[in-house]
């Protein structure tokens, strides 16, 4: 199978016979971002913690009472959409699907789902990055923390606020002050040898890496707590990384004045994550 | 014209082939709710309060960093959408528009715009209503307050928590418990005399409603104030009513145990607002 004759994109299973014209006008997904996505790295053509990814989209479905895709049918376009491909950014998007005006749904709406295979991002494999600080804080909601639903406005503001290349990630506080993550990442350090990741029992996504780097640390015996987070938690910090799917565990090497040298901690959570494959 | 020549839509100013293909796959609408939104009436053949709803929709895209579509050019859409029509519901939609993966907004993105003519909603003409609490909350966050974006999963979720239909609207508290609007209206109690609506500095869109009920108080010589409300306000309320665009002024006659007869002050701003047609 040559690569122009897989479809880099399925619309409801189907490739779209223009992808400027692919959605319905009408479909939930664009007038409220009432849906969920999962972005996933696929590398040596097979798609990386796959059973988490669609674990948490389906958690995110049940959550926001959107009857999900079944198993099989979105195993089947994912097959199709990344087959022939050996890495890349596999993208799953599931929408409520079409509605009537109105915020209220409707119970026969039949859901959108969009599986796409994007290029890489530039720079996927650095290991190593500035971070800074963002503006933008994340509103607290604990109905909607944890799940990756579509009302990210905050996170494309946060991203629309530095344009520095040098900088790799910028991390949110929410509205009360407590760190919850990069703007697309989780973030973790070590504190008097303690791993430690926000616990976003008020906002911030259940990252698939997070949950990752957590079982690896136990596989390990390192300590790990789940628990509020603060600024100044990253003073005392001896190690700092963040964490996605697609770019894996990155660790910090400064933010504003602070400095930090490889962790060792990161080190071992890395080699232990790579020894999956 | 007859009412079939009329397009109900436009999308970005061409009536699309087929409404269910009419958006880009990587709308950026779709995938973060990166946009704005307008709900406006139609009657007797004018948009109501056009002036007020355009103000809204440009202030939400300077807020959010989106380039606007020139009014001249909406406009026309508006008008080619409307022709014809006497009565009914115009929506506008400005999201960002296609872009590559990532939360990052591309400064050369160009924003889709979606002109539509919806049909009147049941009961479109209702001024008395029974009032419920919601569950769900409202996250806090002033970058986000105030503009009609199109992150409205906090109030999909709202709608979906009842199916009565003698409940004509649920009220919304924020994160912290503060009273901030119903589901799709923004909230008016009078106490001691005094005209007090929630002052939106964490949450809630600024209804066009909203400010022209402000505007009949003052014109009337009514004595209003935006400040913060909490439910107990409600108890030492003698009335007590919502708004929104498309069903204007609708007077709460109940909430829970607690009833409100007909408003006096109400029904001046009902026919304040009257007046100016």
């Amino acid at each position: 199978m040559t690569r122009t004759s897989t479809p880099a994109m399925l619309v409801n299973g189907a490739p779209p016979g223009d992808p400027e014209l692919a959605l319905p006008a009408n479909d939930r997904g664009f007038h409220y971002g009432d849906g969920v996505f999962e972005s996933a790295l696929l590398r040596t053509g097979r798609v990386r913690f796959l059973e988490d990814h669609l674990e948490r989209l389906y958690g995110g479905c049940e959550r926001l009472g959107i009857p999900p895709p079944e198993r099989a049918v979105l195993l089947a376009d994912i097959e199709q959409v990344t087959a022939g491909s050996l890495a890349g950014v596999l993208k799953i998007v599931v929408s409520r699907g079409p509605g009537a005006r109105g915020y209220r749904p409707d119970s026969a709406a039949e859901p959108t789902r969009v599986v796409a295979l994007h290029a890489l991002p530039e720079a996927a494999d650095t290991r190593e990055i500035a971070l800074r600080w963002c503006t933008m804080r994340l509103g607290r909601n604990a109905r909607l923390a944890g799940i990756k639903h579509l009302n990210r406005l905050e996170q494309v503001l946060a991203q629309a606020e530095w344009h520095d290349r040098r900088i790799g990630e910028g991390l949110m506080l929410d509205t009360e002050g407590e760190l919850v993550c990069g703007t697309a990442s989780n973030i973790f350090i070590v504190r008097d040898g303690v791993l430690v990741t926000p616990d976003l029992r008020y906002s911030g996504v259940r990252g698939v890496m997070r949950k990752q780097v957590l079982r690896a640390a136990a596989q390990l015996g390192i300590a790990a707590s789940e628990e509020p987070l603060w600024p100044e938690d990253l003073e005392r910090a001896s190690e700092v990384f963040v964490t996605n799917a697609v770019r894996g565990v990155r660790c910090a090497t400064s933010l504003g004045s602070q400095r930090w040298p490889p962790g060792r901690i990161a080190a071992r959570l890395i080699a232990e994550l790579e020894s999956l494959h």
